[in-house]
């Protein structure tokens, strides 16, 4: 990671903790600056702040809106180790373990009112713009989580309508970082266009990974036990894909290493990978698009290590 | 109810549906449109509007900003109703019992993110300045929330700490109501202040009846049975005031008439009676500054219903 980058990363987690707080609440605030103190890879922030950059204004205006999509994932991520039934996060308990679900509830609730303080104390021409595109992407976050829950539920789902579900609830707010970075700077809709682009494909590529890493990954790296989603009968885009080519008596049938041999064996594996690499061309392509500048190498960075992420 | 505020509440209601959704997700949406169409008294919305057009503006520029208050008020409702345990809410199924409470997170999560959608919509000289004083005021809401949650684990909570309480919780939301129809009509600075003055002395009187209600009502008016919130050792102000005043043993022993009698005995119907009237004075006396106009005649009508309200 290189200076610019651990830079704004520092200046990141400041901002979030500049929170305007109207009353001492312990019971409210604690849960709320325990889940800033958990740390996270922060790419959406960084994304928009090294977007704002790209588009050739100083990144500092940016800070309150990084501020602000971070908090908005930290609000998801609340809620949904709620509905998920999750019991920990960044390897330590989630905020309904450690305190309770009503405790969790509002202060998830708070740190959506706190991502949308923080979005709207950014300088820019049109901030009431911004918190539109900002709300936009929420309402689709939920939606997201919406049919997620809905998929439980359902017997069958399409590899499709997976796709569309992750696009709502994973890729949507890393597109709109890199939109709402492009925004503050002042940029026009073509080069929106081309953040939003770069965005999207990145979101969906960085889930793609997420799901192959359940079965590919080295399991110390990882954090977590590798293949726990097949155990737990989470869908993913394997488990959709393979569950489309099987009877379900077979399929039902299938252990961790049946799982993994059927998956290569119908070339599903690959092709996920190689779905993967188009989403992350997608994203390089769209990148081309902005002059050289330190802001845009840093994201060329970024894309690169996230593209070999083995964990 | 004159005519004005009819039409004002048909279109209110009307508003409140037009939501801009993105995707079908009947888990999502669903409970949202089950809480749309309980009803309910509409006071904030009808407040807003009346303000406005109080102001001198046309009330129909803050139609969607109307819509949002409620929007936010039903937002508080369905993530309350989870906290408190309350299995109906306007006669109805809450919607964590109708469904469950992940689906009652998710739902209240997408009512907030409706609330900003509207309010956004406004057509206003700085939308953004709408948009930071209705954060605050939803911060405050979890404040207010946060504090209420922290009482039911103390034993000691005297009147004052409830009152601040009652002030975030309930009042808040009141008072910025008003404040946002001003804002929108482009109210200065002494007529926003008036605003909200009238707005947070109704709010607090409004909290007090509530209060009083459960021990001075008719049950059939009520809709609950008189009482209950002492049967559930529910703070009050009344419960507060006269535990102050009694020892521990003695108020624990209360049953229904000995509680009502004791705070007879001890005057403390009375004070509150007097607190009330006081908060309704404040609120009729910042009503004077605005000039003569059907706006100010029907809110001086609302008022006038509330004061009289029995249920």
């Amino acid at each position: 990671m290189n200076r610019l980058t651990v830079n704004a990363l520092r200046a990141i987690e400041e901002e979030m903790h500049r929170l305007r707080r109207y009353q001492t609440v312990p019971l409210f605030y604690d849960p709320i600056d325990y889940m800033l103190d958990l740390g996270g890879k922060k790419i959406r922030p960084l994304l928009l702040w090294l977007s704002c950059g790209m588009c050739g204004a100083s990144p500092e205006r940016a800070l309150p809106a990084a501020a602000a999509v971070e908090l908005l994932h930290d609000f998801s991520l609340v809620h949904d180790d709620i509905m998920d039934n999750d019991a920990t996060r960044r390897g330590k308990p989630t905020i309904h373990v450690k305190w309770d679900v009503n405790t969790a509830i509002l202060s998830g609730d708070g740190l959506l009112g706190f991502a949308f303080q923080k979005l709207l104390e950014t300088d820019c021409d049109d901030t009431a713009e911004l918190a539109r595109v900002f709300t936009r992407a929420m309402i689709i976050i939920c939606e997201g989580q919406g049919l997620d829950k809905q998929f439980e539920e359902q017997e069958e789902v399409t590899p499709a309508a997976y796709l569309d579900m992750i696009r709502r609830k994973t890729a949507t707010l890393i597109e709109v970082s890199c939109e709402l970075g492009g925004m503050i700077a002042g940029a026009d809709d073509a080069t929106l266009e081309q953040l939003r682009r770069f965005g999207l494909n990145l979101g969906m590529a960085f889930q793609m990974q997420d799901d192959m890493l359940d079965i590919t990954a080295d399991e110390a790296a990882l954090g977590k036990k590798v293949g726990s989603d097949f155990e737990m009968h989470k869908r993913t885009i394997l488990y959709l894909m393979l569950r489309e080519r099987l009877d379900k008596a077979v399929f039902d049938a299938l252990d961790l290493a049946g799982y993994r041999r059927a998956l290569n064996e119908a070339g599903i594996l690959a092709a996920v990978q190689k779905q993967t690499e188009d989403y992350f061309d997608a994203a390089w392509r769209a990148l081309e698009h902005f002059p050289a500048s330190p802001y845009k190498s840093a994201v060329g960075e970024m894309l690169s290590s996230l593209q070999k992420r083995r964990y």
